[in-house]
């Protein structure tokens, strides 16, 4: 229970650090006989790669996964699916310099208090790279829950302040931002630029939302659904905070405005963002992540090193000025995770 | 895995209905020789009490907790701890005439659909009362952190749309609503009043902070300290957005602004809340979550019935017009079950 | 995960000691819409009380359970139910002059080492009492299985030495000791008689059988469904070893005599036990467990007490001569509960 | 929970199947700072490697272990292990003409059962080559267990009905059979070669001691140490029973002659195992398990199809005659697993 698996039934553990020989993740649970082939993978660790805006991060991930277990001719057997991405840029040597240092914003100086130990190498587990685990493993989730029409998709709503409205979920898909507001997203990119060419970096807020749903998935008390998403998004490095449905906006509702009216065709609003009493009602999931900013940054910082004493310290290397919109894949693993973990529980008791 | 258990080393598993005989928890792995007595957890559910504000909830629950095993002799024995707390007026007549009606805004219509049976007495599980179990097995956990100098408290931020400010937070122990700007308290106690009155409901926002908290905590990757408390707090049935540290401001800042400098003397900021790469820096974990408006409200409202038929309903009945302030000892009993977890979970890797 | 609980998705946890005010589980994960009264469950109690044979334990133990939640108008409704039984007899002064002894044969020695308190009223939480509960949640999952016709049934194989044939398991209901052959029931009387004047004990054989059991049943690796029975198995108190099948015999057997042939009736031989690589085949389960005999006994015994200092012990009062017949109801609870839970595991994953 | 995974705190989850690229295991919970080689855990390998009696196994196994995760520079970082082992030699065309034939004594029918696929090579996941990966994660263990002075040790007790003294613990490593009785290991070795050109195969028991095991491991009622042993042991393909201390042989004694009397310098007899209530009590744990002969002959066998037509089956290629010597570093491994585990979660609530 040391925090590498998620999931009960539909279970995801992963290993890996930045720059050891590779990183992956063991799907288990997945149901047997589901199509299943690396190139249906692989789409998702694309839209993961860094520097899609700017010419970003000097390292060139080229992310290929392979299936080790699991599959057999081109089917799930229902064995574990084991998964791996080789490091293929393993180079530590760019961090031998902050070796006793540590980088102010990141897990530098928790790892160190935790295990008494100080992997420099690039953060080691605590790295980004960690999610290119998930994002795997949520493709083979996705395609569990498209068997049922369940579809999970994450988009840009708001980056660096700049507010991105909902022209269409289409538009999303059409700029490197995945924000469903173009001018917005001409407007974010910019913005983007000047912020990495001053060597700081921008947050944003990513919006997601799964359609088709059934209602019924989801746990009472402790295991609610909107209880799992949240877990499942905080637990990405850079979330800050996550919302449902109205969210922090209900906190200002009162109660005939906030409660979703009943019709015989459905919900008149969707304040609930499509959970009540933590369980699904059949309405679309919507859920908001608060993305902090970029932690490694050109700009000077105070910060102290591994004996205490204090220090300046500027990050080197081209880095991502935001983690969106790479953390956007990674967004909808983690909720198709969830979702297709709450498909299997609910079967196991289903009449 | 039906969601009633939360909590790996420091488990808690809560049973019961609203109008049951009563209802109760587990609580697991709590260490020997604790000195525990009925009283350590009733003060904590007199604050849960109903009608703190307004005369409100016509239902006098008097929750007298009673330890049923795992103490001996004024001390923990190391074994389960099984408290209960009877239902005292658990007559659910009054709730006969929803019998075949979905009220908005709860689960009713989410459990029936899991489910596929009604139990319409008060909400049955889904029910606010749940979480006196949840307050009961908290204050043991605040027992176990206590031995620790660990201090868990959670006070309004803001309802209504009124907002504090911090004065003290000891001003915060002296008004009925845990507010900790004496002006403000004033301000949401007329609003509340107004609000039952038009028989409407408030929504509003809680702050928890735990001080004293070393460095270490939490685990790396799915169960991040702020993923736990994600979860933990998003579980609690009105909750709809959670917040660490600057949390959805941090999605404005820059990383100049955001990253919390380090020195020798400790960070110059909080806006990572106490929580860096998942794991407690030593500093104050503050959180902050948004409470939806009461659902239970007497205006009109559009549902529909068993049947499918639509109709008007206005709950009758003298309910609270907002959670808070009953929630703020639940949010302090959740964001202390997670703590007493991890502080095990790290004594068990510790050298 | 203190080892309070059992089953991943049909799970039980138990809390409760020997002379405290009572002990219970809660069972969570029951389908919902089963027909569920405390009179299917008493049938098993009753089953378990002491002094059937000889007139016993002093302590008359009439458990009668209490539903506590999960269960509406007669039917489960798929939350956690609670199962409640008092002590009636919670006098523990009779231990009292044990205080500062540790019996030879039970966990009083080593729960003081775990948990360095001493909890002497009757063995505390390691007390045979405990099974009552298990014995309650094994009701519960008798009526899961029941709806898909799989049968549990335990009955005794020999004890004190006294082997008996399996004349007709109908048999075995027709005499106190629960043994399938009528004469070696007598004999095994009479031998735990002599036995019991002399003021010790007698251990046996119980063998297992499970009818109705779909294949597929058991998952790969660790948790095979042998695996899960002999743990469930070997934590009842009293049992000492555990074998599927033809079991121990199977280590004197070749390939060709000990591989079950297979026909398109089915297998022709059952040494498997009804399980291949971890996996139910569709055949009856079959399982023995070696008793061994009570550890208190009126006999004098070498021991030593808190302060190490050596000691003379003779356990006073009328205890049980043998765990059989009592351990029977228990044996069935526990291979049911560990059925019910691959049961809904296996329904997950299903087409 | 599809059973890849055993531990809480020292967790193991395993993937691969026989004839795919590798197999591997992910070991989660190791403490930090411990020295760890790939020749720590290759020792271990080579005692599992086949055709150490006859001159056996076709297909020559070197695994080679790769440790890819959670160690850096010679030590462990705390996070998780994640070992490969690639399969050197995956051709399957041997099993071809297989594809359609349920194997007697093999999980190829319940697998195709269950998961309604057939994954005909070399029996995929339920393949005996699964082992290697936990004899891999034990090898960990061990090294946590020696920080402790813990020690496990297993060796052959009995062999095709030749049964072995006890002559020294040392002898047994000196002979391919791990017998601890060098006149009895010559007879078991002819016996096995015997066997083995008759198509044939035979079983065994095989014990196992730990020691230096402190008191207080274990838990009480569903995870105690003899249960959690149980379920380890018997996850083990090919073992079909198992006992503790005295085991079957206790179901025959009295109380006067099994409890063990206890004294100021310890328990004079170990009829327990080392093991009170489920708790270890200070003493050597001693278990012993029956080894099924293994289920590969030449002889010919009666099976049926995939289209459940009757044929007989006369499987080819030189299979070991017995799991006996390959599977003593598997028990070895599957008791450290289990102890390493339980010697954390003491940790958790010692003081």
């Amino acid at each position: 229970m040391s925090g590498n698996s998620t999931g009960i039934l539909f279970k995801v553990t992963t290993w890996g650090e930045s720059h050891g020989p590779g990183l992956g993740a063991i799907v288990e649970g997945c149901p047997p006989l589901i199509p299943l082939s690396e190139e249906d993978i692989q789409k998702d660790l694309q839209r993961r790669k860094p520097g899609q805006i700017q010419s970003a991060s000097s390292r060139k991930e080229e992310d290929r996964v392979e299936i080790l277990s699991g599959v057999f001719e081109g089917r799930t057997t229902g064995t574990p699916i084991a998964l791996i991405i080789h490091n293929k840029d393993a180079d530590s040597s760019a961090y031998d310099r902050l070796k006793d240092i540590f980088r102010p914003g990141h897990g530098d100086l928790t790892y160190y208090k935790k295990y008494g130990i100080r992997d420099h190498r690039g953060g080691g587990r605590a790295s980004g790279r960690e999610t290119a685990a998930r994002v795997a493993a949520g493709a083979i989730a996705k395609k569990v829950l498209a068997r049922e029409h369940i579809e999970v998709l994450a988009y840009t709503l708001e980056l660096g302040g700049i507010q991105a409205r909902i022209i269409s979920l289409e538009a999303a898909s059409q700029n490197p931002l995945c924000c469903p507001d173009p001018l917005a997203a001409r407007e974010m990119e910019e913005k983007l630029r000047e912020t990495a060419e001053k060597g700081d970096s921008l947050g944003g807020i990513v919006e997601i939302i799964a359609r088709g749903c059934p209602p019924g998935l989801g746990e009472p008390v402790f295991d609610k659904m909107d209880a799992d998403l949240a877990k499942a998004l905080m637990s990405i490095g850079s979330i800050k905070g996550v919302e449902i449905g109205a969210g922090f906006k209900s906190a200002r509702m009162t109660g005939s405005e906030c409660n979703d009216p009943i019709t015989p065709d459905g919900f008149l609003t969707n304040h609930a963002g499509g959970i009540l009493a933590g369980i699904t009602n059949g309405d679309d999931l919507v859920i908001r992540v608060a993305c902090k900013p970029i932690s490694s940054i050109r700009m000077e910082q105070k910060t102290i090193d591994l004996s205490g004493n204090p220090l300046t310290l500027a990050i080197k290397g081209r880095h991502d000025a935001a983690v969106i919109p790479r953390i956007i894949p990674v967004c909808e693993a983690m909720v198709s995770l969830v979702l297709a973990d709450h498909l299997l529980r609910q079967k196991a008791i289903a009449q």
